[in-house]
């Protein structure tokens, strides 16, 4: 991808001109007074386009904004945390109640409303608490209120994650935010990846939906926690032509430009995710290149990164790279596993580990360095081509496994 | 299954007639004096049929063994603890040499033995300690050497692994033994599954391999302790034919009691793998009953037992029933998840936590009590047809993450 000028700027979703949100705690948490409902309105009708969880069993939420998505158009995004609509009594009717008191409160349409909820599944939910938080959430709305709303749809989220970037199409200056939540892409009941998606660029609904589909695959999709894929991770995005450019269509430099944002905003939320990973103490990216094709890849890498043993190895600081190449080896791709090599690197620091899928004699003392690091790259050169792909994910710890044993109760 | 009459007997794969074994230490482990190398030897030719890992990565003794049984004949095991021969330099060259050595000093022919290795990958490995050893395990052959053998396979396993059962064909009594090793399926680098069964029943080659192939798949390809593939799994028998019942050939009474005692060795072998999986504190076993087809039970059984969510959660004996549905829902098999039903139990008791789907109000004493127990079953009915399977795995806790985060060093 070619550089495109990009500057990082405050406010996050409310970065982009016409868009206001706010957060605020109205009882989904019962025991903490934490923030958890949040709102995002925009001024003016937006294109909007999103993409869904992958699991068969999805989040009432889900049903509802695909339905709404139809033609393409949204206003807001309402969000709940603490308490997921999923497997729910009556899951349906509250997430259509939620959008119809939304849009009623907003005086817009309940079709443009797209919703979501994360937190404990099974849990009963009830519109009431909607119906007391939504008044209420509306008179906090303000163009300042991005940190309020990230903070209303955290759940074990340690760090706020909210970003912003300003960029040049159609002779504009136009600008992108988004506010995001998960402790992994991938943790039913408590941690599904939400991400939120602001920009006030004019851009055609078809070529915002067909951007945002090909950025996912190689950031939130290449990024895991722990294997585990949540009923209602949903990336939304809204963009309202507030910037007043020549509206993006179709190909170009402007689309070009205008991916580059895209990309910017996910390659930030993506880091900040699993940095935030339960219970991870280091960052771990794996850098596949030499794959036959794109695809393989992907796939290889995300094999990597979900493998438990090499996950618990480089909590351990112990650099076997064994365990690296078996996962390679099991990947369901299909590619020719006789000429890998394998190296370990953080910062400047490298170690090659395995040449021709056969062990090298490397320095002890160095790899150990290499993974003590808080962020460790995992270098896999495949051999057989030029497509290249990287996965993002963490470390495996003593503290992922205390979190999730007793996260419900 | 109908029942087949069986009695569980002593002496492990010595049980069957004509097999003797010996295990003994020569030096693959360094550290500690633990036996290393193990053999078994049949007094006379054996059909012979094995399984072996799917991992795309396969150790040179695979390789090996697949030419050495392409004629379906084998008279001996010899494998190696401690130190894997995957990746390590000239490893295709040792495998070779290992059979010829051990053929040579039995005085058969080469392609008659089948080789294993396991342990830490990459680390070097030398025929010298081969050539030194056999002549010494050789010497320590006995009919009563089973338990030495099964002592000299394993690795991080704390329980021996050894069962035999005697049982009728051919209007004979026929024996079969075992012993296996895995602190997991599936644990690269330390842990590979391996069993070795033996057999004095007189059966047709080609039925052994189909009646081990159709086994394995409601067995050793439904157990998991940490979701990755090893790249030296094998499951291999030897059938000697010494029992003089009339041979077994193509269906029939004689072939499902053989089936049956088969089926004995491999769930009793599967029931101690999980049992004795890496910091397991649990056996978690999960039965899928509803299911459109045996395809679709065995992996959405698998696919439950796999999730760390759902493992760490029965670690925390907390009743997060939500994670199982979760899982239930990103299998990759084609299914509905509208109608779902899912229970916990232990020993006689069982709550029910989800009907059609939705949330059950339930007694959270009693789950908390089923999920205290040492064993429990995760029932889940997917109510749309009459298949059904069973997985095998264990609880995820933190001595799993101590076990695997210094393995090495």
């Amino acid at each position: 991808m070619k550089k495109y000028e990009l500057t990082y700027i405050e406010n996050g979703v409310c970065a982009p001109r016409g868009f206001k949100a706010a957060g605020i705690h109205c009882g989904f948490r019962k025991n903490i007074k934490k923030n958890d409902l949040s709102l995002i309105v925009s001024d003016v009708m937006c294109n909007a386009a999103a993409v869904f969880t992958q699991n068969k069993l999805k989040g009432a939420p889900v049903l509802v904004n695909r339905e709404h998505l139809k033609d393409g158009k949204a206003r807001a995004i309402i969000c709940n945390s603490g308490n997921a609509n999923t497997c729910a009594p009556g899951g349906l009717e509250i997430a259509y109640g939620t959008c119809r008191l939304t849009a009623e409160a907003l005086g817009i349409n309940e079709n443009d409303v797209i919703v979501c909820s994360t937190g404990v599944i099974g849990s009963p939910i009830y519109l009431e608490t909607f119906e007391n938080g939504i008044p209420k959430v509306i008179k906090k709305l303000s163009y300042k209120g991005s940190n309020a709303a990230a903070r209303g749809i955290m759940t074990t989220d340690k760090a706020v994650k909210e970003v912003a970037v300003s960029f040049k199409a159609g002779g504009k200056i136009c600008r992108m935010g988004a506010i995001a939540k998960g402790s992994g892409m991938i943790n039913p009941n408590m941690a599904t990846m939400l991400c939120f998606i602001t920009t006030d660029a004019a851009i055609d609904q078809e070529v915002l939906q067909s951007a945002l589909s090909a950025d996912i695959k190689d950031s939130f999709n290449q990024i895991s926690i722990d294997g585990d894929t949540s009923t209602n991770d949903t990336v939304a995005i809204m963009a309202n032509g507030l910037a007043c450019n020549a509206p993006i269509t179709g190909s170009g430099e402007d689309l070009e430009a205008f991916r580059a944002a895209l990309r910017a905003i996910s390659s930030y939320i993506c880091h900040h995710i699993v940095k935030d990973g339960e219970g991870a103490s280091k960052i771990l990216k794996c850098m596949v290149s030499g794959a036959p094709n794109k695809d393989v890849a992907r796939g290889v890498s995300l094999t990597v990164i979900q493998s438990d043993l090499v996950k618990t190895s480089v909590f351990g600081e112990d650099a076997n790279w064994g365990r690296v190449l078996v996962a390679v080896g099991y990947s369901d791709k299909d590619f020719e596993v006789e000429n890998i090599d394998i190296a370990l690197a953080a910062g400047k620091s490298r170690v090659d580990v395995c040449k021709h899928s056969v062990a090298c004699l490397f320095d002890e003392d160095m790899a150990k360095k290499i993974l003590s690091q808080k962020e460790v790259h995992i270098l896999i050169d495949l051999n057989q081509g030029d497509a290249g792909a990287i996965a993002y994910g963490c470390d495996m710890t003593l503290d992922y496994v205390r979190v999730n044993a007793r996260y419900r109760t």
